[in-house]
């Protein structure tokens, strides 16, 4: 298997010294006391095994979290399971709940992993492809998509690379769609904290007859700026998320105690906590935004995540691959070409994302580093 | 699949308030200077993703730690992968390594992942029984199980439940085979310092033509006595280490930075600090032999790990998975049945893993409760 992307990036970025506007990851703290809390339980002797399915304490914090803020009443004790990441989440739901010869219909662009995790258990990535400007979800295409062989539709609102959010209208169709032919709906949903402007997040487990084929991921990387603590969780109906605990359970079996009961803590904050994540991001979508537009690329309207996807062609750009491995070297900044995001790379040839989520004297420093091109 | 049988034991201890002489933990700090560095580390800011490969302040320090104590030469920039616990390593290199209709021999008894990570690749696990009460390797049972569909070995070695050390000889007859029959071998070493006695850890890639095919795992976990930070890793020939991490990139594709940083300092700790680890534990096995003994039952002599194997036939018990399942509620306290470490129970009817990693009053509580048996 190939090296991801991001790995490839960083080490570039690393090599030459860039600007890492590649793999996304912020460069401020996240919530004191979040950090101050894996601190706390670090001392208190919380660093044994926690239980495979992840401490009580942060499967309450969880749900309650998911009630807080979507209405979504889940039992801690079954519809909750920890897992290394959302990484870990997706890879083990997908090996729990596809076969070999299965097909997994996914938003195409689509994040490295969805792909790389079908193959492994034999199944086909199928891409159902959003399309700039606006990456909307034609529901025809994701009609045509469907095969004997389907077994899952993985989403992923707020949506990497592109900064989509699929409105409510797009999450009924491919609710329609799953509910017609009995699919399962897995839905990466990490950035659900990270939207922009007005924009509201509906999980689609919230959709009528959507709560019993609904497998959420989500994590705790991007929500606390801590996206190298790896904790992460699957929810969803029981049955489902025994299934994804029996896969997971054979690969890290648990991780992170300490870690656990931080974000515990961070997803008990108060809600005004949460509302000035999207604003504070917000503001460095719009420098990001508006400098890549002054250097002559096209930049597309991100909604939410830590991205922005701009188009190179106007700089006489023909490759976005080339152009990416190029970048570090070149002047000293690091990005990811759109087009690995694709089963085939045609028509986006020239998408490159480029992360928002640093500092602003840091997003300056780029912006000027990229007027070298 | 089944859920392992850790979970069952331990929620089982929690339910009747037992003390939980099965899975695996100490319930006593490790060394201050590994917390004290995870803390460090997150006031740093070292809370984002680590290269998938594992953060090079760890990798060099487990490089330099192999060098340390067995003369082993590694290349920290090829030759190690960080992975969310042996956990993680052992199962990534099992998909990495095995496919379908391949076959895998381990030591039985053996650690339940080995084979549900071999079954989820669609490869068999062929046991090789090591028997009480010595629970030594006999070569030809071995040289008996391959078949041309053999590709690894899986070794354990101290050996988890039994607390078997392989002696230069055992390890001499494995290389023996595998060189012959030009397998891999994968060896679980997570115990490599929980030694008792003038026991001596021999990895199995010092012996001659075995550095070429061998990938060793370890972890921090019992070393440092931090079970729930799952920072393991796997070393190895260069090739074989980039198969690895070109699977555990799609399972969690990395963790636990802040507790990376604190197992690289952990590593570099004085010989001295790591020699007392045996001694100290050392006791509580003998604590625990000495109290199980006069309680009736058979208890075999552990030379390593957290763990000691008694027989309960002497008491009138015919089958250790039920003994193992009332035992919390009937006296307050949990144990392992040895047998679901069996690809069959025959001959193990009767065996149980205590873990002795308790302070001494826990242990004596523990044996008092048992009196009531
Ligand atoms: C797990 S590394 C990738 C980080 C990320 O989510 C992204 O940059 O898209
Ligand atoms: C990962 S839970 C099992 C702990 C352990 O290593 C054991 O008890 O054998």
């Amino acid at each position: 298997m190939a090296t991801t992307i991001f790995s490839e990036m960083s080490a570039l970025a690393v090599q030459y010294d860039a600007i890492n506007l590649g793999q996304g990851f912020p460069d401020t703290p996240g919530p004191r006391e979040v950090v101050d809390a894996a601190v706390a339980a670090m001392h208190r002797g919380q660093n044994q095994y926690p239980p495979a399915v992840g401490v009580p304490a942060l499967r309450e914090a969880i749900c309650h979290h998911q009630q807080r803020f979507y209405g979504i009443d889940l039992d801690p004790a079954s519809q909750v399971v920890v897992c290394a990441g959302a990484s870990e989440a997706l890879s083990s739901a997908l090996v729990a709940l596809v076969g070999a010869g299965d097909e997994v219909i996914a938003l195409e662009p689509f994040y490295d992993l969805y792909q790389a995790a079908s193959v492994l258990v034999g199944a086909a990535l199928v891409p159902v492809r959003i399309s700039a400007p606006d990456f909307r979800l034609d529901p025809e295409l994701l009609r045509a998509a469907v095969t004997e062989r389907t077994k899952v539709i993985l989403l992923n609102s707020p949506h990497n690379p592109t900064g989509a959010v699929l409105s409510r209208d797009e999450l009924q169709a491919v609710a329609d769609v799953a509910i017609e032919h009995d699919l399962i709906v897995l839905t990466d949903e990490v950035y659900e904290h990270l939207l922009f402007d007005d924009e509201v997040h509906v999980p689609i487990s919230t959709l009528p007859g959507m709560a019993e084929r609904t497998v959420t991921v989500s994590s705790a990387g991007k929500t606390f700026s801590v996206t190298g603590w790896k904790i992460g969780w699957a929810t969803g109906p029981a049955e489902l998320i025994e299934k994804v605990l029996g896969v997971k359970q054979w690969f890290s079996f648990a991780s992170g105690t300490p870690l656990q009961y931080a974000v515990a803590v961070g997803l008990e904050l108060p809600d005004d906590r949460f509302a000035t994540m999207g604003r504070e991001l917000q503001a460095k979508r719009d420098l990001l935004t508006d400098g890549l537009r002054e250097l002559g690329m096209e930049v597309y309207h991100s909604k939410a995540t830590y991205f922005v996807t701009a188009d190179i062609a106007p700089l006489g750009e023909t490759d976005s691959l080339e152009f990416c491995r190029s970048l570090p070297a070149r002047v000293g900044v690091a990005a990811v070409p759109n087009q690995v995001f694709h089963a085939s790379p045609e028509g986006v040839e020239t998408q490159v994302r480029f992360a928002c989520c640093k500092r602003d004297e840091v997003l300056a420093d780029a912006l000027l580093r990229l007027r070298k091109l």
